[in-house]
């Protein structure tokens, strides 16, 4: 059996290109003692493995120049040398880009439980770690509570989304969505029933908040950086949060960016900017997953994959997401076969 | 009796200059009903009364064209219509860069209790606002806790010199100082006990900050701003707090400046940024000023006055803050006759 796996050769540069990375074939890995093979089903395309194809310091290192493309995904046990795993399990952990992984003790991958009535795209979304951390992230970093104004980028994006639709169920006196193009935004209001979405390619994002948002926003979740983090300082309420959940704008660029100027604010409003990882929060994943479920089943949360079919275009996947040409959660296909039971 | 008082006479753009402001005189304000009249003693010189100037949005309104420059200020009551304030009481509040100020029930002043041993520019020192700016910000918002590594811009500074000696003296595992020139960093490791101290004005500060903490950072104060705070961003440890007290490096700024592009560190390290004001803590008071005074009296906290003579020279004194040629806390003198009992 062989492994087809797309390692990092060389680091980019601005954009993914086709010189980033390559596809190369090798044997399956071999199973030892406290291990367990995965055949691997589905990818999870997240911009933050863009920042871990940077020579730079991070939450993890950075990928090596040869190593596989480090990415969540899915899949299921076939031969299985741990108690931890059985044959058979679906299970999540961080597979990377390959048709092959292998979990142990000390690289855990999650068990993902059968019968949750879900197909595993749906799981990889709103019940993985996108919906952990909207929910999290609002909920905890945000310290969201009802009455609050909540402005979200990356608002048709996968989390921000999420973020949206669960301050709006939880009484939200308003929830504005930034997105990218007039017709992301129609659909995050008709669809996803968020209250306004600012189209930020269009000018004077800062004067559109404050019209949008005229009593200040009490909770910012930054899918973004840049600029529209900065437009949002200068527009925040009294004892505000924001939550740095990512920063996409930044992790293509090849220039210095503008940088934020108006940080002050944090002192004129009293306000807290914090950034978080889900990991952290790992105890408390199944209170929020049954907390989503719940909202998906009885159709409050609305959700989107957006598929992408085989291993060798998660490149061109992972590159969505900076185009926004995406529609909903990026997931890579690696093997229909493998399925949620 | 005339007042004479400094007045807002066009809005600066950059340092304040002899345009900026007014010496004019007038009539002592007449005590209305509920009203006590103060003799101003001594003004306090923040970087805050900069900002003020601005016609910007911040957490207090701009003083006005035309109107007394803003400002802290301690005096003695004279006359008193009300029950607030008796005659000889000596008080501290908004008194304005003036000579004669009202009091009143909604515009408090805080009557400072005789017999505490402190003479007044110590009282308005490390007893008023500047110390409990630096003792609230430290423990509450950074929330140190023994064993921290901390890093206080403005180190020379009648806040960050409180800061880090508080800082010292619960336990820090290391505090370091940033300030402008040899001598101030000379003074703030020899005379103020900061482990070590960093000068600004020499390159690379980011890299010199890697070098004193390689450990990172786990709790930044912040008085500057700037580029500054984004090489500490830069160096954060694992859920870092960063406490925005000021952003002295902005306030006289002409053109836009370069502004942060570090703040991705905060998702990274789980780190937070936070902006408050002392007078949220104003129920607290009593407490941090025991908990200082003790400090004061057992010879822990050194601190250290630059006194200015004469209410004309309070422009100049401002800009001291700014130029980094004030030593210590900067106070003006109005009326040396008015001392603590």
């Amino acid at each position: 059996m062989s492994n087809r796996r797309i390692i990092l050769a060389k680091r980019p540069i601005g954009q993914v290109d086709t010189t980033t990375t390559k596809l190369v074939d090798g044997p399956t890995p071999a199973c030892a003692e406290g291990e367990a093979l995965v055949k691997v089903g589905m990818l999870s395309i997240d911009p933050t493995i863009r920042t871990w194809m940077n020579d730079a310091p991070g939450y993890l290192p950075p990928i090596g120049i040869g190593d596989v493309i480090r990415s969540g995904g899915a899949g299921v046990v076939t031969e299985s040398l741990s108690d931890l795993y059985q044959v058979g399990d679906l299970v999540y952990g961080v597979t990377g880009w390959q048709e092959w992984s292998l979990a142990s003790e000390t690289k855990k991958f999650t068990v993902i439980p059968p019968g949750m009535g879900f197909d595993l795209a749906t799981a990889m979304n709103v019940l993985g770690m996108t919906g952990l951390t909207a929910y999290f992230g609002l909920t905890d970093v945000g310290a969201f509570k009802p009455g609050d104004v909540v402005v979200v980028s990356g608002a048709a994006g996968a989390t921000g989304s999420v973020v949206g639709q669960i301050a709006k169920a939880r009484g939200a006196k308003k929830v504005v969505g930034i997105a990218g193009g007039k017709e992301k935004c129609a659909e995050v209001v008709e669809e996803l029933g968020f209250d306004d979405c600012l189209d930020h390619r269009e000018p004077k994002i800062a004067r559109r908040l404050h019209e949008a948002c005229p009593e200040g926003i009490d909770l910012y979740f930054d899918n973004v950086g840049g600029e529209i983090l900065d437009a949002v300082l200068g527009n925040i309420a009294l004892r505000a949060r924001i939550v740095i959940c990512g920063a996409i704008s930044q992790y293509n660029t090849m220039e210095r960016p503008q940088g934020l100027v108006n940080t002050p604010m944090l002192i004129a409003r009293r306000a807290r900017m914090e950034g978080f990882l889900i990991f952290d929060y790992a105890s408390r994943f199944l209170e929020a997953q049954m907390q989503i479920a719940t909202m998906v089943l009885d159709g409050t949360l609305k959700h989107r994959e957006h598929l992408v079919n085989g291993l060798e275009h998660a490149p061109d996947a992972l590159n969505l997401l900076f185009s926004g040409g995406n529609h909903g959660k990026t997931l890579v296909i690696v093997d229909d076969a493998v399925q949620l039971g």
